[in-house]
């Protein structure tokens, strides 16, 4: 039995939860190495405190689900064959009593809760979210050396960005570039839309990338991250488009001193909530409190958000081997609009950036 | 009141649902003309029999919904707001009963569900899925042009995607030359993953693009579409690379007669069960029944697959104002894979093709 699921196993002992399952792809991802989403058709793995546990997939993926590296039983069903009773079966020849099913509140559809309510009548459902969130936040060796390589490739797109950058261009083109740079190295996934905003766009926080075109005097700002084997990077860098005015570079410089000091301060021990706060203090020193609405950061790993969410309010502790965004921003309408992101990595005394690309003020 | 909501309105009275929330964003957009993708966070539209609707969404996006046209009132949540004692406090002040409420059951998740199950502790839930399929099944012409627009565009991508083929490229720089182009031209967003499929990869039913070059002597599928005003195309064109062989020629010409044939059929009386036959007897005929095995097409809209279903099973009556794909393929491991698709709309008399581009075989 994998790691990741005897510790699930053991959650739903202490809870008293005889049965979970598991839908979202994600979920379904870090549990079973099954990679796979089948849009509107049933994915699901079934979790046991002891018995072994099973997974459901449409039957044209059961091969995949096979070589995935899944030990266990793979129920296939076709287009015109019911899965729900082929769960119900297998779950009562595994259990005799299923009063508590585990399913994933903020994911599963009130169709499938329907099905379950009705086959499971005893049943009342508890969120297995929580757990699932927690254990996903500590990365283990593989999965961070995953996260390195996507982040690897977020610093090579930034590098095409920057190198496209060119009077008359419009963001979307240069974002085009990016995309084709990307899918030419064999990515055939970005984490999220790839962001490229300049000068008015860049400073405004809805900001979509559009025909605008880069002018001398711009700060251009880049966001965009990877999927390499299942894990997301996340990455922003702002550039100078030829000579900036001094207040442009004053909010670049004042960005970039709460980006590093809060990357400085991360180790174990500390909580999210001083992280964001050395960031926040910074920004609101220098005078610009008000143009910082967001949070400093959010986990990463197989969502491009996770857990542990990086905010002023948030009391978590930093543990090894939770990966997460460091990203302070300014944006001053009609002035300038600044970010810088890094991916961050707790090690045992400190942290680790995954993410590479140079943040002196560079001029293209 | 616009047509949709009333229309939805009629059916809430008929079927004496005093109260509806709407919230995938596709259908908050067919309703209210908002168009958004809010992720985690609540976006929803309240609907009443009588009274007057009013959307929810988080604050930053207000002004944008407001600018929509959007004539009603529109309730704005941050992110420490509870945006359920919102919603509960307006039902309550517009209407006394809320005994039966329509959601979407296979969109709206467990949490949600229980928020308004404790805050309306009377009420039964409903679902309002196959109302709003069988509204949005009906085009209009505003919607109608904005297909058309979408499909020019996928015509468009094909042509660049044909072009771009050359000895020693793979299917993924070939992926990335088409969504380039479109980015240029200003499409930010592809209906689906784009595929390009050369040789093997394209006779598999799993295709994925990836590293594999194409080769003299390939059938080359692509199979792709873009989002044009939220409505999306869809169209596969599958190309020679050099010369081929009969048995490749004879699938190529089996698959355009039975498309052809099918297009051909199409029009207001006639169900989705024959058209679907037509095609999968020629096919059947020419001996390759077992080698296509999905259904002739689907809805197009808002969704790239929404309804109707055109399957040999499926008795529903073709109507005025439908649009669907007709796609017929065949997938013969180890010899050739090909597949044609094009959107179809229903007119009063037969049907109008809204993709365009040529299907007599393209050797480029």
């Amino acid at each position: 039995m994998n790691q990741r699921l005897t510790k699930l196993m053991n959650w739903m002992k202490t809870e008293d939860i005889p049965f979970s399952f598991i839908t979202s792809s994600e979920n379904v991802f870090y549990l079973t190495g099954f990679r796979s989403d089948p849009h509107e058709r049933l994915l699901g793995v079934a979790i046991f405190q002891e018995a072994e546990p099973f997974l459901v997939c449409p039957k044209m993926e059961v091969t995949d689900a096979q070589n995935s590296g899944w030990a266990y039983e793979v129920v296939g069903y076709t287009d015109i064959e019911n899965p729900w009773e082929m769960i119900q079966s297998r779950v009562n020849s595994r259990i005799n009593n299923t009063q508590q099913i585990a399913v994933e509140k903020q994911h599963l559809n009130v169709e499938r809760y329907e099905e379950l309510s009705t086959r499971f009548p005893s049943a009342t459902f508890v969120s297995a979210e929580a757990k699932l969130e927690q254990l996903r936040m500590i990365k283990d060796e593989k999965e961070l050396a995953s996260l390195k390589k996507a982040a690897e490739y977020a610093d090579y797109a930034i590098k095409v960005g920057t190198e496209a950058i060119q009077e008359g261009k419009s963001e979307l083109e240069i974002l085009a570039e990016i995309e084709f740079e990307m899918k030419k190295k064999g990515i055939a996934e970005m984490s999220f839309s790839t962001m490229v905003l300049t000068g008015a766009n860049a400073a405004s926080p809805h900001g979509i990338p559009g025909a605008t075109k880069v002018q001398k005097g711009d700060l251009v700002l880049f966001d965009l991250g990877v999927v390499y084997e299942g894990y997301c990077s996340d990455i922003t860098r702002t550039v100078a488009f030829g000579e900036i005015n001094d207040k442009q570079r004053e909010i670049y410089e004042t960005v970039l001193k709460a980006e590093q000091a809060a990357i400085a301060a991360v180790k174990p021990g500390i909580t999210a909530k001083e992280i964001d706060l050395i960031a926040r203090s910074i920004i609101a020193d220098a005078g610009y409190g008000e143009y910082f609405p967001h949070r400093l950061g959010h986990g990463l790993g197989i969502s491009v958000h996770e857990f542990p969410s990086i905010t002023e309010t948030n009391e978590l502790v930093l543990q090894e081997g939770m990966v997460f965004t460091i990203e302070p921003g300014i944006y001053v309408p009609g002035v300038a609009g600044v970010r810088i992101e890094d991916d961050v990595y707790v090690t045992s005394t400190g942290s680790q950036i995954l993410t590479s690309f140079p943040k002196e003020l560079l001029f293209v």
